[in-house]
């Protein structure tokens, strides 16, 4: 952490800011200029609050050298870290595909789109019980119905189920699910994500809708600061000013993610364009830029889907996009995961 | 709504189209073009579900001429929504002006901060006992304790109370609050959103970091759908790609949140900047372009402030700027409130 | 500067850049730490090119402390630039308004506008000769002959005009013009900002689309660099993912500006908001945040205008617009300018 | 294009409107509701400009139905665009890699850097001679004198020039480069553009730092419409609120500007990131979306790089990321372009 003064500082200010400091675990070191003076900051900084620093009266700006994240860092966990479910290994080198429709609207749609998928070759079944819609008057999930319908699907199909929480109190209902997602608008809902960390259970955690990459991996540290070190990271677009796509997907997120934090990460190509027809081109550009998985949206009737059709995938056009993928996964040495 | 039809629709696809359309209160009408055809729909559409619509296999797109939202909407509600306080009437053509610390750290900072920002004619206390920190190394509010702290400054100061809920278990613990808080991290935490409409209390409701009007009114719709009318909305600046100042605060979406709908419109200038010196500038153009009420961050000693400190008036600096607020508020036709 | 070297550095690569650095006349300083070593650099360092630092093998990160900018800077120039048009002040503790049509289309449309805003207090004339137009279709403005019919509009009104330059070949063409605009898309076109920095004549230069506050300081340091010093800044909304008004208007950016930089600076609500019933509280709004000027689009028959209609002011609404912004401007101290 | 009139618009208002609208060669409809009214147009509506009808007293909202540009429309143009380059072919099935340095410093570097890239595989040079800086203080470039290197580059190697523009009166000086740029900064100089409409030379044409995809196809429109057709529209990240990354890189651009549009399209990962190490996945991953050229900064000392050194690759890694390039374009079935 680097603290630059503001000219003027007093020689009393400066010390009694020095001897400030030392309340923290770190090494101090003043270098005096002519027009302002620096102290720079060696150990761990990550329990020092910027804010509180920004604050006092002599102090001009303040910048941090390491990141503020510790358990999700790569510099202190070099290895990437591998996430077991059901037999599959996310992070392990291969590439995992989670598809399914956006919202389980009836058993007979989920479990027929879930039969589709695996034979198409998805790995994990994605399903939507409860909904964080924008409208109060839109269909806001099944609920605990709509879990119940994705296990039936799971013990069909064998296929491990990936769903969201919305709210702490729902958590019981998720006892028997395999991956818990949390969405974009609860990415830091930091009281959630304290509850997920203290669960035996991997969480997928969506980048916010406006979410820098260090505020995600803040989120991700949030879960991992708790106990729980199985976090997958995903990208799914940001908000910016174009509104050709639904959000900006962000692909240079896969490889910075990948640098700063031993975390698999995944991408979403449905939510970040919201356009069919851009899913195929844009999952196979995950893939080479390094994902280690994929969240693909399909239904078995998109045009009478409850929400997000113009973004799901018939079966017979995610049958062609896998075979696609799986080409590509290939070619980059990250071959499709297979269940052990 | 407008829908717009894709070059090549079959006179079959068109009339299963209306069909469909026809479960809903709608009337729709059927222009017929060379390239394209359009269907207009007449009536009200806040029950159509936009995504279902485009998901239809020749819809090209959808456009809603009328907002989705009904009980925030001015058109159908014609009068300012005045809401009471313990005597202070919020969106009555008065100015109310709530201030404090971000935090409550301890009793003697945050009686000796309603103290002063009490005698400096500020309308209401603010004060956060549960905190939304990116980091979970920082102080993470002091929950219940803060609570109850804040309850024994309005004991002392006669001013009412606001703070922020950050999830719906604790809301019990708001039982004797005045206002409840939500903030821009939860603004799309619907699940929340609709507890709170079923509570007989004031919701301020802080537009999200990157949230549009519209979503913010929807968010709004989302507690009064549930029965609570009582909600304000607060601009707290957005998220851009500026760095000089924390947030962009968007003063035009006084205006333009006062056309569309009823509800009253408060502003904080404190979190949108992240500057102390930008407070008094920006609180003055606050009122200038319309708003109903003022949140400002104050601390008895903000460069020992336990969180954003750096964006905290002192009371000195509080009962200055609260002069030149009361004289652009009189000039301005919407004189401070006063308790009755 | 500060300069954070990588961990691993070698003795002899630090001796490498600290010799290196000596090319520019700065003071080094450097803080050996466990982990990383920082160089602080004291002295003037706007010379110094942040990316060849930043590319150098062992830096980590390069942060400056000290604005890039120098003849646009306050710290360097504390008074507040003071700029004479005809007898005007801009920047001297009085409002200016310049009004006028988004384009000159007729010399009767011009004229019978430009002696509108006269009664209603403008104190200067906008209007478009060149227009930059987002498609090739749109009217692309009168070119010379718009500029003749703004000067028979002065000659009439004694308004001083400005009108906006799009190309450095027409320099010659705006001989006679009081105030040559910089549009937001020209606000980077430096060889543009190069060749006006050899003028005599203001120069309203507008903030990029998309440009920061610092790029924009950066624009002015491009003219100002050559010379002219008489650089007056408008803030006229920035690009955001916020589709409900045509740009965001920054509120912030003025008391900011006027913080870094000794320049006057004007608002251009009009273009902001693209919306007319927002132009009055935004106005107002600007005048109570501190700026010096308003630029406001008046339009004698704005429904039938051929550019920008939509936001336009009739004569009417703007009478009615000046009375609530002198007022204002009274009220804070910085009354309308009026003419020697 | 689709006109939502306001309640109430009375009889004559709606019938002078649609005599307005005789003027354009359209058809229009009127569709009658209980609560507004509306307007289909029919036919070829780009020289209608949405202003104009939006400024109409009676009209809530228009919305276009078609793009605004034709010259660049897939629709219109169906087969893709191939632009020949010296033997090269743009666009016409196979992959060009544009490389080089990011300026052109002296004739040792550009040239030792132009045999590297070719060696490595590129199929063209680029390099800087007129350069937009942010600061006036940092290098602007060789002029002239670049160009001369440029062309001596192109002598030794055989790689066609690839060459940025900043002002029109330095037109001449780009008679014998063989694609002339436009950079994002400029990609709204309207005046540039036409009179680049009027050469005959191949245009890479950079998206601007905010520029949404119809803002970029329309100023592609603006060379188009004066009859220079051989546009090559560059994807170089845009401007967002994230910092990890200089833009963020919208890869979803490519496939969406292939399906509106049938110029090719290429890809610049040095700009958009800024990070060396980001250049090799985020150029896989651009073949993989479909790109049909890149455009990577390559320096022979990136060190001492006068100019976006942290960004540039060495000849040693451009080599090793061009096997893998070329392995990728062949595995998508549009391999590396070779002279004929």
């Amino acid at each position: 952490m680097v603290i630059v003064l503001k000219n003027g500082a007093t020689k009393k200010q400066i010390d009694e800011l020095m001897s400030w400091l030392t309340r923290f675990d770190v090494k101090t070191n003043l270098v005096e200029g002519v027009h302002s003076n620096i102290i720079g900051l060696i150990g761990d900084t990550t329990q020092i609050d910027m804010e509180s620093v920004q604050a006092k009266e002599i102090v001009e700006t303040v910048k941090r050298v390491q990141e503020p994240y510790k358990n999700a860092n790569r510099r202190f966990h070099p290895e990437d870290t591998v996430i077991e479910v059901r037999g599959r290994k996310i992070g392990g080198g291969t590439l995992n595909v989670i598809a399914g429709p956006c919202s389980v609207e009836t058993e007979e749609q989920t479990i027929s789109t879930a039969i589709a998928v695996k034979e198409a070759g998805a790995t994990m079944l994605r399903g939507g019980a409860f909904k964080p819609r924008t409208s109060p008057y839109s269909f806001q999930g099944l609920g605990k119905e709509g879990i119940e319908i994705l296990k039936k699907a799971r013990d069909i199909t064998g296929l491990p189920i990936v769903t969201e929480i919305m709210e702490l109190t729902d958590l019981d209902l998720f006892e028997d699910v395999d991956v818990i997602q949390v969405g974009a608008r609860n990415s830091q809902n930091f009281t959630l994500l304290k509850a997920l960390g203290r669960c035996d259970k991997p969480i997928l955690l969506k980048r916010g809708l406006a979410g820098t990459l260090q505020e995600t991996l803040m989120s991700a540290e949030y879960i991992m600061s708790e106990g729980n070190t199985k976090v997958i990271i995903c990208e799914r677009g940001i908000r910016t000013y174009e509104t050709a796509t639904r959000n900006t997907l962000d692909l240079s997120a896969v490889p910075l993610l990948k640098q700063k934090s031993h975390l698999p990460v995944t991408v979403d190509p449905s939510h970040a364009t919201g356009i069919a027809s851009l899913v195929e081109p844009l999952s196979l550009g995950a893939v080479a830029v390094g994902c280690d998985a994929l969240e693909i949206e399909v239904h078995n009737d998109p045009k009478n889907a409850w929400s997000d059709g113009a973004q799901s995938l018939t079966p017979v056009q995610f049958a062609e996009t896998m075979k696609k993928i799986k080409a590509m996964a290939e070619f980059c040495g990250r071959p499709l995961d297979v269940c052990e």
